[in-house]
């Protein structure tokens, strides 16, 4: 699908007549430096020969709206009550988004009556719309020293019209929707049933994914934390299987549709000998598949060390067994896995006991501990602007849009296109050609049977 | 001074004659799908205005050459030598980038020779010349783990004839410069000085600055590693601010003509009342001047904490006074700056004592605690990415030529640009923005005297 | 069993002829002040009452000999060989041993022959008896960073006359084991087959144990690390159990039969509700039972945290059940334990589901990812000083001894009593007596079934 | 000054007549194990010849009172108002310490009104002693993950008369000072002027010293903590000092009359080379002296790195210069130091460049960083544990002491002890001797200028 200008530009709830309370901040010497003007715009793809396809005009190539205050605002912010909901699984940064959230809306443009929503969606339910939080700037003063998120979060969607009926019963004009895939999609739904009741309210995503997996994004928040985290255990294990005889050291790391988490881990860690990602299939067996190679490790190396995502060869599990069936769907309606890191284990131990290889196996899935931990600083300035942003884009009556990074300019993306496809690993890109230059694994497992292996160097 | 396509582009030794061995490695199925296309190039602009203002065809839009690996290179890898030297002060993930380079050329280029120059460019003179390292992967295995150089550093430039002596006699065909400003420039002047004598010797430099103020690159490597460490600082001046009454915590961080890392690790820690940076002059005096607003603060809060760069206020300090005067320039060629921290603390203890206030006064100058660090997970990864482009360019015959991360794309940026411009915080962009609508403190101090106060807000 | 002096000396290999040559080292002044005076002794016991109970004469109170060089030595240095062996699981700390070992003998004592012995005491079997690695200072160096460690270690006992054979043919004189339980256990028995057969080789034991569950012993080297690391898992869980809808947070961590690591996890993280160890039996059903005050938790606080020892309530494995039986016995001889953090989730859910509050289940298991990080700074200083003691001691003919910390002096321990007995937590004690004051939970779950309840208070 | 049994005797304000409320929570069956029995005590010393000298009987060996709670309590919980103060310099736990009092004052003993004054003892002044901050659990419940101390602190004693009158107009019955020596002087004073009056307050002080400096207790808390983060520092500067061409890297710490954090951190960090302490005199000059073992380390190693406790070597500070006179006193009357490190950095610069080894000057000062982070995972379990001994103490009605750990166990000393003498490292122990060990340095610096060098060995 190729993107033409219109698909980038997001809906407006209506003319901006209130100036900004901003003014007064920012103005020195009668000027207004900050306010973006309205007119620019950020590329949405970034080189020449891109460019060059299109033969476009400059002002017909497809770009993003910048985010930023504006010089005039939709909303009257004295009358404004603002709600906020966290969804889905934690990630590093909630707290800091929903603190920066309070603090541009309540210090800079003086709105009183901020709710947070409990416990996600589930919180915008006829049953619970009415257990709110009031947010103040003392309230969230410290949280973002901690992880998770103060209002708590949950999965699933819920019945578009009935949140709608929520935040009308609530008085709710701008709803801040804090969510991954499941929750842009409901952020979507939601404003679609609020434009068609022709209801002034506002819907702004902020799009949340430990993965990295959602696109037109530079990197979501979080994910710097996570795979800092991540790297952690990958030492662990690298620490464990070169202390043992043969060892084998396994870390699984979070990564269902998207193997970043595990290719920046591997890359920070710098001890994995091999990464399996979702994006890149790979065989067991052959001469160039997944357990000769193990082998070879361990012959050459003294032990091995793998780096898994979970998403990572989901095909091998559709094979009968024993608890590798039966996969259903979580309340997000996400497939859930096989357990790969356990066949994983299972095949590399029973090979390299059959090659006289009798292994010490060492395998670590640091699950919830990657996602539960704050912010680190990076990823703490990113959401205080990317905060900011938001504020900005819903005093401004942008509606169904969620802010993002793109290129390291804060931008307006629709809503609908943040669930359109999914941000992934390229095979052909560079992320994935250092991951190789590092680990000096082959390009791929066991995909090319007959080719002969090249590779003699110690990496 | 607008720059044109031609700016832009970097020399090349000639053409590129010796197949790749990555191929080897990189292909599959008989393509090699990593190489990047000779003529792909990433846009030096990103907004559509910018793109508009030229009125060019985009094969003429100025853009930088993508960086990564080339199918034919320039150098037969088996005959090279490659030279490998640090400049300038200490930054997370030198060690990271000599390993990175060294792992990349030995392994995957088979290079057999790699040299690393002792102290900076001291070690490329007449004198110290044969004190080289010899580099191997075994040797730079677990380096990136530590701060510093293996190398050693020094600051200070050398006589280029000198140095292209250094290289010839030690048959050098490659060679690395990681450094600064000084370090960009003395690899210019090394390029040019081989070129006037027509050798066939490849200068690439890796850009190196923990103050962020190197132009054309997103975020120099360790700049986060060091922002994110200042951060512990200003929580330490915060607790200590906190905990006594009428306390003024004061940190003193790098950014000796920037304040990027006094703005994001004031971002990140999220406990400063005021960020002072060189880019944004500031007055003691006056209602809105810089004193007004930390009596204000203590009278609101009880406490106040002020971030300061470095470079802040040097304007200040040229007043007649104790040590202060008689600035000189560092062996790089750097004016020494006057301590505005000294003058800081004693200005704003004898305003508030005067003003009833008895202070205690929190002064932490963390110096090199924030360089000396290893490099964080997301600088590790960098380092490791900017090393592989750095040899990548170098087989290809690329010289007198810098490896950049630019809008998230590696390129290739002439190294004469690089120290023709200075990147700082743009007093009008958003990032100082945040800052202002995190700390609260007005848009300047003290520059607009008759400007009655507005805000009344607490932040 | 009462302990008298006798069972507390610790074996000689003779007489003390040689000068030690730290005595110019410390000697200023004429003096040698750092000397341990051969009588002096530190008191098993330390209490009046303990005192009161034995009513011997101050020379008969039971004591350990004091650790710590002597002027006179039994071995003469440069004719000395130095072994290593490090056995059973990692715990941090490992390294730094070796480490202080290594240059204690080596630059203290000027031994000159250190070998390490691989992969436990396989490394002295006949098999692998001839790949050692010789260790110097530069070997050791930067080694404590890591953990791990540098020799390799693995379960499992060896025959003693086969390590003799080793010990000879290899010509060691002083062998240093590192171990637990087992460990110990075999450098018993290789200390009595060298006696048997009159050799003169002194064997000491630096007793490791991550579960701090060995006698003797203030707290085991790396205890200190382990626990610390801990905390962050319980951080974890109570992060996204506070962030759930009726969340419970589970985190499983060391100790089989010791709940020292989950007692000072809890206590350090201070999030817990509820920690479950191996010396205190619970229930899961009645009034007072596990389950009940789970329930009221949750009801109270919206969540709740348990914090796990691996050994707790294996008594309620014992019930036939899929995957609860076939227990046998690891490589060192150790019971294998019943996955009780998969029971305590599968009762706790079903309870809770039953009661009407859906639970969100949060279950961690780090594992190994507490036991191979690198030494924190306190384990680090304990290390080094009980490596410099263990040298002293085998120095000076000590042997069949272990090195320990005995209410903060290093002392000497026959090696046959590090086996005696294990150390665990007393119930009646005030460790256990401050996790009950700090979790809030009942002495004991379950036991007293007709008891009312009377905590109301809230913790 | 030898101790008498009678000298560790603690004050008792009267017969314990209540039972205490923490008799629900730990018996089970009928058995009350947790009980501190009355007459069991922990025996100052610890060595058989201790021991032996005293010839005394076990009941008559001097010995402390054992802390913990007590089956039968002076005080009625219901009507107790309790009060709490820190004093003096910040330090890692203060806030833990307030925590735990909290937490075991208001859930187990029912207390219902506790009263923290403000900013040290100034906050018991009648000027202040009405600004206090009402503590419940709920108010302190996550205060223990940030530094410093959330009631504020000063340095400064105040009358004694004016601080019982505050306790009595604010019915405070049992007094918690946490401070130093200074703090402890004044709850002396304090208890005294309230026995004077007769008055029924119990007074109890927990020492505080990041220095580790006051007497009776094993390690004061915050030690390790702050020791441990003094080692980055030590790390930082080895780092600059080996990165650089005769780099000289010297860190300052805290330790105005003890070295323990020098010491400590010298060893958990291993790169030092020399140690300074205040307990051990050091000359510049002659063979032997400081600057010729500096210009020896640059010559064999190419930089040294040396660690200086603040109040080393302040004798050399006496001669006559500038800066380095008129020390007087600061509030808490602490003798203000010399910078030694100055005097230190002038020195081997000067040395060093008249002797052709132009170095590399690094010099941090880390100040208050050291001391404003929170408690480690260690000191956070011991200021726990300290902070239920305090108040099982307060509510038995002792008085006039101090709670501390002794030998691992908890135990009261009377307050007048505290400060009868300082704690400092023994140039004849075996904590110096580890450094000596480690550091390689000779026991003295210039202290025998005739006596020939012996050290060759590399360490």
């Amino acid at each position: 699908m190729t993107l033409q200008l219109d698909d980038l530009r997001v809906r407006h709830l209506g003319e901006c007549r209130y100036d900004s309370p901003l003014a007064e901040m920012l103005s020195t010497k009668q000027t207004s430096p900050h306010y973006v003007a309205e007119g620019d715009r950020v590329l949405l793809e970034d080189t020449v020969s891109m460019l060059a396809e299109h033969r476009l005009p400059p002002a017909r190539v497809p770009s993003f709206e910048g985010a930023g205050p504006r010089r005039k605002i939709y909303f009257d912010p004295a009358r404004v009550t603002a709600g906020i909901v966290t969804c889905g699984g934690l990630c590093p940064g909630l707290n800091n988004v929903i603190r920066g959230l309070v603090q541009e809306l309540a210090v800079h443009y003086k709105v009183k009556r901020i709710l947070g929503f409990r416990n996600g969606l589930r919180g915008l339910t006829a049953e619970h719309r009415h257990d709110t939080v009031e947010l103040t700037p003392a309230h969230v003063r410290g949280i973002h020293k901690d992880g998770g998120t103060i209002l708590g979060s949950s999965r699933g969607g819920q019945d578009a019209e009935e949140m709608v009926d929520s935040l009308v019963l609530r008085g709710v004009d701008i709803m801040f929707v804090i969510g991954g895939d499941g929750g842009m999609r409901a952020a979507t739904y939601l404003s679609d049933a609020i434009r068609a009741r022709g209801l002034d309210i506002a819907v702004i995503g902020v799009p949340k994914t430990i993965d990295n997996d959602l696109p037109f994004t530079d990197q979501s928040f979080g994910f710097q934390s996570a795979f800092a985290r991540a790297t952690d255990f990958i030492a662990s294990v690298s620490v464990e299987a070169a202390s043992s005889p043969n060892g084998v050291g396994i870390v699984k790391l979070m990564g269902r549709h998207s193997g970043f988490i595990a290719s920046y881990a591997a890359l920070a860690a710098n001890g994995a000998d091999i990464v399996l990602i979702p994006e890149i299939p790979f065989a067991f067996e052959g001469p160039d598949g997944l357990l000769a190679h193990v082998e070879q490790r361990v012959r050459a190396k003294g032990h091995v060390v793998i780096v898994l995502a979970e998403g990572a060869g989901q095909d091998l599990l559709d094979q009968p067994g024993p608890q590798r069936n039966g996969r259903g769907t979580d309340a997000s309606g996400n497939v859930k896995l096989g357990n790969v890191g356990e066949l994983l284990k299972e095949r590399i131990a029973a090979h390299l006991a059959a090659a006289g290889l009798a292994p010490t196996m060492r395998y670590i899935d640091p699950s919830y501990s990657i996602r539960s931990i704050a912010a680190n600083a990076y990823d703490s300035v990113y959401c205080l602007r990317l905060a900011h942003a938001a504020v900005h884009a819903a005093m401004a009556g942008r509606t169904a849009a969620a802010v993002a990074r793109w290129r390291r300019r804060f931008v307006h993306v629709p809503l609908s296109l943040m669930t359109s496809r999914r941000n992934q690993v390229d095979p052909d890109g560079d992320l994935w050609m250092s991951v190789l230059e590092t680990t000096c694994q082959p390009a791929a497992f066991g995909s090319q049977p007959d080719r002969e292996k090249v590779r003699t160097g110690f990496c």
